[in-house]
């Protein structure tokens, strides 16, 4: 069994890019900038954007982190995305989710230009992945393929499994492991709650990537010998002994079916520390490709 | 067995849309109107196209065929298309395929207004269709959706497999089967080129939907009893004994998988007719929105 350590893998990505970025300034070139937008005082969410600021200063990136109360109004909302797409010095900005209930989640996304959607959620973004043109691919997705193509994984030919049909993971998941190209080219099964037989399903599967947060879901007498497990499952369990007072746990019983698998990721430390890596990938990508225009 | 009578409904269809042409005229108010652009000579496009005017005839919509020559350069047809984008007497249009190779077909469907784009080829509508948003769905998709809501076929938590990964057809199909909702929820397996054990996939199928082009692919030892079949494939054999020359056959050995399935699309007059119907039904959503601008 190789363990698919995305800890390691996302590092090894920021020190690549940092290397990039420190030739961009030998050259006198400006910087990647990424801002985030947060509205409210989630505690969840200011964690998550606190690690991508700090993951740009990693790197080299300019970040801003823009606050917005949580009485901040779409309008208001709408202004400042306005405002970051016709700032030249942003380059790639996102909106961390989920907003407050009086503002409309998918007009603010339609509302981010697609030139600097480095969270590759804007439809056209989605619609250039699922039609194979070139695109911001949402980052977790992302990194799951960086994953498959830096451990070698064959996904050509094999069946892959995908567990859950959300907008971030699943969905866009089914659609790239179905692509021409590597990683892709697998026969790809996609499940969700309504599908019967989960476990005839994944017990075909070469590959399967679960993202249903549910802890322990995916047991060993669901897979078969040498599967290849991505686990995308990140759930709080409340305990007590523990001195945060929770742990992380992922969809897949890790003691049992990490002995039948040939790759699988941990959680923490699989396809989690990808996630922010590739959203640097991205905003370097939206750079380049500002300088290239 | 139920045969899946796209040729009924595809006319039971166009006279629903006929009646709400004769509403839209009683009430003084501008019809649907659809251009369709061809470029060259090609005896199969010129087809149809001619079959795409005459169905917007026989529902009461305006119509325009835009012919251009073979040599035309993408610039020209650049031009043209934004013409149709600012015409506000056009609601919607289409750029018939394949285009001359001089001609970039992805620049040029990129550059039609999605508010247009009936035939729902534009990244930005294809991706709105695949974040479960509101859409043009491309036509033949867009008529398979129709087809299994009319005949009340049961999808939700069906295995449907689809065979073959076209931008048109099947990926498409794959998301949205896939989908929340009727006709959806099914579990969906995606197979193409390099899918390794087809009949092993196929033979656990509630619902296959076939668009190969390869007549006779899929043989009764392949499917299980009941199965729904949806044959999208439209393949010219040469026939020297018919008057024309040849026949149009499917994917599917239809004398014997009928046998064993619950309902199922016979070619012609199975998802062929529906395809220029749910173009006139996109047609008619496109005049629709610009009114409620």
């Amino acid at each position: 069994m190789i363990l698919l350590d995305g800890k390691k893998v996302s590092n090894d990505i920021k020190d690549e890019i940092t290397e990039q970025v420190k030739k961009m300034k030998a050259k006198g070139e400006k910087v990647p900038h990424l801002a985030a937008i947060i509205v409210g005082n989630d505690g969840a969410s200011l964690t998550y954007v606190a690690s991508k600021v700090k993951a740009c200063e990693r790197v080299g990136f300019d970040s801003t982190m823009i606050r917005m109360p949580n009485t901040t109004s779409e309008i208001e909302l709408l202004d400042k995305i306005e405002e970051l797409n016709e700032n030249p010095d942003i380059d790639g900005f996102i909106i961390q989710l989920p907003l407050p209930k009086q503002i409309n989640t998918q007009q603010v996304l339609l509302a981010v230009n697609p030139d600097k959607d480095v969270d590759g959620f804007h439809p056209m973004n989605f619609g250039r992945m699922a039609l194979d043109m070139s695109t911001f691919i949402p980052a977790t997705p992302f990194g799951i393929l960086e994953l498959l193509d830096r451990y070698g994984v064959d996904t050509q030919g094999k069946h892959t499994v995908v567990i859950g049909r959300s907008h971030i993971v699943g969905r866009p998941m089914s659609i790239l492991m179905g692509r021409k190209g590597f990683p892709g080219n697998s026969t790809v099964t996609l499940t969700h709650s309504h599908t019967k037989n989960i476990t005839q399903i994944t017990s075909q599967a070469d590959i399967i990537i679960s993202a249903l947060g549910v802890p322990n879901f995916l047991k060993a007498e669901m897979v078969k010998d040498d599967v290849v497990i991505i686990d995308v499952g990140i759930t709080r369990v409340t305990d007590e002994s523990s001195e945060k007072g929770y742990y992380i746990t992922g969809d897949v019983d890790f003691e049992n079916v990490s002995k039948k698998a040939s790759y699988i990721t941990p959680v923490p430390g699989g396809v989690g520390p990808m996630t922010i890596a590739m959203l640097l990938k991205n905003t370097l990508l939206a750079r380049e490709r500002q300088m290239i225009q």
